[in-house]
């Protein structure tokens, strides 16, 4: 009898989504950032559908500022609007919590998610409250409606061999602290959307060996990385930067001929955040295997 | 230092809901069984979003069939939809899993969440899979989007001294079945609003006693109960009735002078269901206290 445990989440997430109904939406298909409703031709903006969930023990310790998990609860959604070109509007918090939590506790929580929500002009519009058993893992299940401009809109299965990929800022050693305290790169990839539009990008969660992996799959692409060339966060291996997860930098495809102009304009745009070149995708099943990245039930 | 046990789900909605930034539009009031969107008078639909969320041991036993849990998820979210007078279109389902969770127990949660968004025309448009610690109680998070026209819409803020107070179908011992496979009252409120508009509606999930104090206060009326005249379900006591919760059935209000014709149409329309007149909402401060229902933390 297998279990979670034994199939892991990608595998996990073929078997369900291969359950009807799927949105009839060729642009909705699972596994990109978020989920993308088309109101039809008339409308300019594509409506854009997210949840995620931070549970004690596994995305924040029971020591962690209150505060700052609310500000990465509501960051990690905003992040992955940003990742399709689009920013965040309405916010929906599920709290599932034990008995004996304190409630200042989750006072300071919902004032992290408003320090959010404000810092990207969202609001909260409703959410739901219950109970799990004395001991059980609290659970924060954020749902966000979002928009994107129809030209803006990217996703991760539009990438083409031949292309550079680049990721923003550096990786690895996210659990020392940014983790809970990151900026959702919207600002940038705003930016990029409306000057540089990538053909491919998607926001760094499980750590860039198993996204990159992502990318590619879902673009029918395979991936080379330079490997020296991968901007290390300092004090972090070269291994942190490949696996760690939860960089909540974006990763970029963008054919090769607009590489030198981007990066140009880019550092005058962001002058203290890098955007570096680490390697390209390739055809399929001519890439390399990455290995590694974070796991959820192993 | 207080607790969520200490204080309970409306105390501690009451916070929470203090918390800026709120939805600015005046529609979209915390509480109601949906959170309202208006994109702008050019449009003739609201857009509905909701969050809920099933917990194991708590809205569900581990040895309950999870085809029928699945049911459930979304049934609930549907009911809600049904309770403003609208309909379910894009679900996003959340699941927070211990490893040592079964793939079949997945796999057949999401074949009775399919079951019901096919019989309620609903999607599924995205989601997210995380692990919880092992041990801890799997959360199933269910969020979605619907649509209502606008001249449909029904509040739970709306209702007036003097209107009378009705309920669907019979109320109590849902535990003992009901609660997993129960049909949400989509059709019956559709009919409700195309004919009969309540001037408030809300559905039946923490017990009569609960609901309706929610729905009263909402309305800013007191509400007295003619407890003989509660329908409640065969094997039930009358205590059970007001409080056991999960009924799933519609709460509604609506003006003295239509209710002869209305239950009359009802029989008519719905021959099966009872339609029956439990009371009427009065002034502030004059109904009577209805205390037991659901409590969350406690």
């Amino acid at each position: 009898m297998k279990t979670l445990r034994d199939i892991g989440e990608d595998r996990l997430i073929d078997i369900i989504t291969a359950i009807p109904p799927r949105d009839p939406s060729p642009e909705a298909g699972p596994g990109d950032d978020c989920a993308v409703i088309d109101p039809g031709p008339a409308h300019d903006s594509l409506r854009l559908l997210k949840t995620d969930a931070l549970v004690s023990g596994i995305h924040f310790t029971p020591e962690a500022n209150p505060r700052s998990v609310g500000w990465k609860a509501i960051a990690r959604v905003v992040s992955d609007f940003a990742a399709m070109g689009g920013r965040p509007e309405h916010f929906l918090i599920t709290l599932a919590l034990p008995p004996e939590t304190r409630v200042s506790w989750v006072e300071s929580l919902y004032q992290g998610m408003a320090d959010c929500m404000v810092a990207f002009n969202a609001v909260l519009s409703g959410g739901e409250t219950t109970a799990v058993p004395a001991g059980s893992a609290a659970v924060i299940s954020v749902a966000a409606t979002g928009c994107v401009h129809r030209k803006h809109l990217v996703l991760r299965s539009s990438g083409k061999p031949g292309h550079a990929l680049l990721v923003t800022g550096t990786l690895g050693g996210s659990i020392h602290g940014k983790h809970l305290a990151f900026t959702p790169r919207v600002k940038e990839a705003q930016w990029l959307v409306n000057h540089y539009k990538p053909t491919a990008m998607m926001d760094l969660s499980d750590g860039l060996a198993k996204d990159l992996s992502r990318l590619a799959k879902a673009s029918g692409c395979g991936a080379v990385i330079d490997r020296p060339a991968i901007p290390i966060t300092p004090g972090c291996t070269p291994e942190q930067a490949l696996c760690d997860g939860e960089d909540f930098e974006l990763l970029i495809a963008i054919a090769p001929e607009h590489v030198p102009d981007l990066l140009d304009d880019w550092d005058s745009a962001f002058p203290t955040l890098p955007l570096t070149v680490i390697g390209s995708l390739v055809g399929p099943g001519s890439g390399e295997s990455l290995t590694g990245g974070w796991e959820h039930w192993m």
